[in-house]
């Protein structure tokens, strides 16, 4: 068996995939395997009785939004009794964001990668601070929630419709050349994806005062675009998944507990291991104390080469998640030591337009030493706070090595 | 008298002028000293017979489009008779790219410098390619300046007021973080100001296919923010000019024919020299054969401290005028030996968000043998055609020698 072709194949795959959003659908409509008793969540499986507090208040706010609770203790007593069950987003072709709860009445973006055909799903981004993603589940947190369910959607689903597509590939080729990551960075690709979206909003809102506020709603939040870019990241890993003697790294995942990741070569087995706590800049009135563990499938930018691997193209993002611009260079230049290649579509121009860091090989990640290097916001450890800060984090070394380990055993080696 | 005392007066000035975008108005209406028998220029004055092919193919669009003239022979006849008088834009207030006519009719943006209260104007941007401020005026360009002027102008003015103005030295700041330079990369810009005045737009249009239109027209020209930019430099200098003793060059502009600047402490005389063939890429099927002398009042960009003296910021816009990202680098750092201070507002990640070089120094240019380094769009020769090419392009260093012997004569040094 040759891993070297393995690899290659794998890492074309994920960058020859093209993942256009094509409409929104609610999700128990399009979401494979979605059911009415049935929450998606980050990251690998998790139980109630291990979830993190933002874990916790996310659940909770969803099955407030679900009308299925009124409050922790309900919807803890409907997830361990196993009326609702809990489900990673990985297992449906989805992706979310920090807790990244999708429940069945949530609308979903639908992509589909026009280079392989999967489909892949992520819910609609809220904004910043107290957000149901970071945990909490106030009243104006699930009035935001209920807008966009049944304002916001419609209308969006519409326009894109009408706009026949938005190619994300394209666009985050754009964005990576406008000082965007396309993880915790995404101020252009949002407002590209608003500017794209706008002309189609006007003509498919029901009047000009809605058309008004979704644009406004679209285009003051710089983190817009990020659901879309994390489903079309995982429309690409998808595809590179399940090539057989493949040592790339195809999620990485966390649910606020437990860090998972999965390779393609080793089918759909998690390796996990507990999460660390970010380190970086917190929002006046935090501090380290009052982080979370690392959570969210945001990751999945990173897996597929964009994220902290493309921190060169970002110096302005060190004012938010702490460093230098030359620390940001030096980010992505550490991160070639572990891929296998370099992205023929997604390039930097501070380096020269070389492509970004593609395809984490669990080999060189064992070899060097050198874990990814990850961008993330940062949740409270209590459920119902949110987001405290943003900053850098690594996933645990263990994983790697279980891989590497179990992708021996696997092949025999 | 104290040069560098007048120097920092004039610098901080240009620094702290705000210019905010407060709403559009008929030339004639709004700019101090317009008449209907008034065209305004690029760049310092001109006459038919001396004028450039762009500069003869936009007087005659601009004649045509105000209904005096049905062609070139008679826009040449109506001009040279004096029956049609000619004024540079900056004798205005006003600046316009490239041949940057400005006629009566025609709408025109309105800044005010919040800080000191000074005005500045400039007119709408049509996008690329065949287009009036190249010097081309076949139906199809006067059909969208028509648009433009019926449609497109109205709704956009409405949309202005609604949104209260839009601060442009924010824009820009924010931009420059986004890989704009702010003259020949304008990216990043045209998208945020899309995206800040299109729920307004949504709401000020007669009907959603009209706002349809006016945001996809606005969002789809990654110049659109250029001529706001223009006029935004122009409120800035404009305000650090007039300081008894300064050597800080307050204008730079180009006819097609002559470049000419203008100096702080030396009011309002131009000194000139004929322009320079710009150096860069041009579009399919045209060569350097094909390029027009330098023109337009872009270069008022690079007199506040953006364009071609933060292209540091803009690694990516070598792929447009030419050249690698280290020599985008370094012509920013050329930039710095010509200035008197570094931007308080307008930073550059790459540079370890150090500001930009700002406020050239005659006396600095004619001591180093440096001229300033200018970003500009190439336009074809001949009347009617257009733009074939973008690059770059040095003044000449006779006018800076010839404002250094002015100013050593007017202060008795």
């Amino acid at each position: 068996m040759d891993i070297e072709k393995a690899n290659t194949e794998a890492t074309g795959r994920m960058m020859e995939a093209r993942p256009v959003v094509l409409g929104m659908g609610k999700a128990l409509d399009v979401i494979p395997g979605m059911r009415e008793d049935l929450l998606l969540h980050a990251g690998p499986p998790i139980t109630w009785e291990r979830a993190s507090g933002p874990m916790r208040g996310a659940i909770t706010g969803a099955l407030i939004f679900e009308g299925h609770a009124k409050n922790e203790a309900q919807a803890q007593a409907l997830v361990e009794s196993g009326t609702v069950e809990l489900d990673p987003c990985h297992h449906h072709q989805s992706v979310g964001p920090m807790a990244g709860i999708i429940s069945p009445s949530m609308s979903v973006y639908i992509l589909e990668n026009k280079t392989h055909g999967n489909k892949s799903f992520s819910n609609l981004n809220e904004g910043y601070g107290k957000v149901l993603r970071y945990g909490a589940y106030s009243q104006d947190v699930l009035d935001r929630l209920r807008w966009m369910e049944d304002v916001m959607a419609p209308v969006l689903g519409e326009a894109i419709i009408l706009s026949e597509g938005i190619d994300m590939r394209a666009l985050l080729a754009e964005s990576l050349h406008m000082g965007d990551e396309g993880h915790n960075r995404n101020k252009a690709g949002s407002v590209l994806f608003t500017t794209k979206l706008a002309p189609f909003i006007a003509t498919a809102a029901p009047n000009s005062g809605v058309a008004s506020e979704i644009i406004r709603t679209l285009g003051d939040n710089a983190l817009s675009v990020l659901n879309p870019v994390m489903a079309a990241c995982k429309a690409m890993v998808d595809a590179a998944h399940g090539i057989e003697g493949s040592t790339i790294v195809s999620v990485m995942a966390r649910n606020g507990t437990d860090f998972g990741i999965r390779v393609s070569g080793l089918g759909d087995r998690w390796f996990t291991a507990p999460v660390d706590i970010p380190q970086g800049l917190y929002f006046p009135g935090f501090t380290a104390e009052d982080s979370s563990g690392d959570i969210g499938d945001s990751t999945i930018t990173e897996t597929a080469g964009i994220g902290g691997f493309a921190m060169a193209s970002a110096p302005a993002i060190v004012k938010f998640v702490s460093g230098t611009p030359k620390d940001a260079i030096n980010a992505t230049l550490e991160m070639y030591e572990i891929c296998y290649t370099e992205h023929l579509y997604f390039t930097m121009p501070p380096l020269d337009f070389r492509g970004t860091p593609t395809g984490i090989d669990i080999r060189k990640v064992v070899e060097t030493g050198i874990t990814p290097r990850v961008n993330t916001g940062i949740a409270h450890k209590d459920a119902g706070v949110g987001q405290v800060g943003a900053g850098l984090v690594r996933p645990p070394m263990e994983m790697f090595e279980h891989a590497l380990l179990a992708f021996a055993e696997e092949y025999g080696y």
